[in-house]
């Protein structure tokens, strides 16, 4: 035991996921897993500052268990009351709101804004289940990335297979020649166990902890 | 005939695409397919402004046919001598360079601005075949038709079935409650013949057209 100061804090982790819940338990439970093990790993987690569905999920889960939590906001969405829950179902969600207002909550001026300071702020990005903002913000930082902006990794949590899609997006890009080979390592796909019916029990946030 | 002003000009169209070549002849073939369609239609072409690869291609078919192009290219890749070619292979490529400076150039701060440059300036957007920059753009107008900032349609030309995989995720994510199934009528996919064989005569361009 040293009682100097902690030099090697562990960086902050950007979430990129959806304002929908899904149809899916595993989804949520997957989030939670990813929250929690933030708190625990000590790791603050960046995100889009929603209190609904997978973002609600995750930041949720990370508040609850002593995580620091910082949401970046554009301030349009701010004025009209925060993003959108698009889809409701039957999902069964333990949102801890009465640790909500720990949340520190950055203000920024437009979309663009709250990619780039997301990116910043964090040393790791992790793909949640979302859709299309999700998928633009994934692969945003994973260009950055490509092009030497940054060197951070991209996790995909492999839930249910969401991600399978977009590997095969990249495999035959690479296949056609429009990715280069190299450029596969940016993104760590996490797929948990084979048989799906493993991924409720699974714990998602040691297995991206492991791969950032 | 008219002798009044025409104010049905069509309006211009924004190409993403990559800076290689790919594989196959039948990217090169799609794309010049769709640069001289859009010349032969008159309507603009708005593109990232490089001269290599598919970006190379569908430009110069559209100058070469006496379409109007215009290239919005950020600062630091003017200065850096261009978007690199990242793959090199025997595809035969006929690239206008004579009529290249007639070219317009926009150069823009950032990367950012370029997206945004391109969008305001056009009415629909093309996603031929590229890589991670192609996959973000073409993912990052079509977040921006879903929020409404802008009601633009984005066609993507899956020749070779290249966008297959595009369509997977969002219809899996649809099925999965993340994207609303409304917002499947943002992207539209522009098929060509069920048989690959059929690609290289295909006339992409028109096909295009009438998908706007
Ligand atoms: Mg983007």
């Amino acid at each position: 035991m040293s009682s100097q100061p902690d030099n090697t804090q562990p960086g902050a982790v950007a979430v990129y996921c959806g304002s929908s819940t899904g149809t899916h338990q595993e989804f949520a439970t997957a989030a939670q897993s990813v929250g929690k093990s933030l708190a625990v790993a000590n790791r603050p987690l960046v995100y889009g500052g929603g209190s609904k569905g997978i973002m609600g999920i995750v930041s949720g889960a990370c508040l609850e268990n002593g995580g620091k939590v910082t949401g970046i906001v554009p301030y349009a969405m701010v004025t009209a009351g925060g993003e959108g829950e698009k889809t409701q179902n039957n999902i069964t969600v333990h949102l801890n709101e009465v640790g909500r207002e720990k949340t520190e909550t950055i203000v920024v001026a437009s979309m663009h804004e709250r990619k780039v300071e997301m990116a910043k702020r964090s040393e790791a990005f992790v793909g949640l289940p979302g859709g299309f903002g999700t998928f633009e913000e994934v692969l945003e930082v994973t260009t950055w990335t490509q092009l030497g902006i940054h060197k951070k990794p991209v996790i995909l949590v492999n839930v249910l297979s969401f991600w399978e899609p977009l590997r095969q997006l990249v495999d035959s890009s690479i296949a056609y020649g429009f990715i280069k080979p190299i450029s596969k390592e940016i993104i760590v796909f996490v797929d948990g166990p084979a048989n799906h019916e493993e991924h409720a029990g699974f714990d998602w946030g040691s297995a991206v902890l492991r791969a950032i």
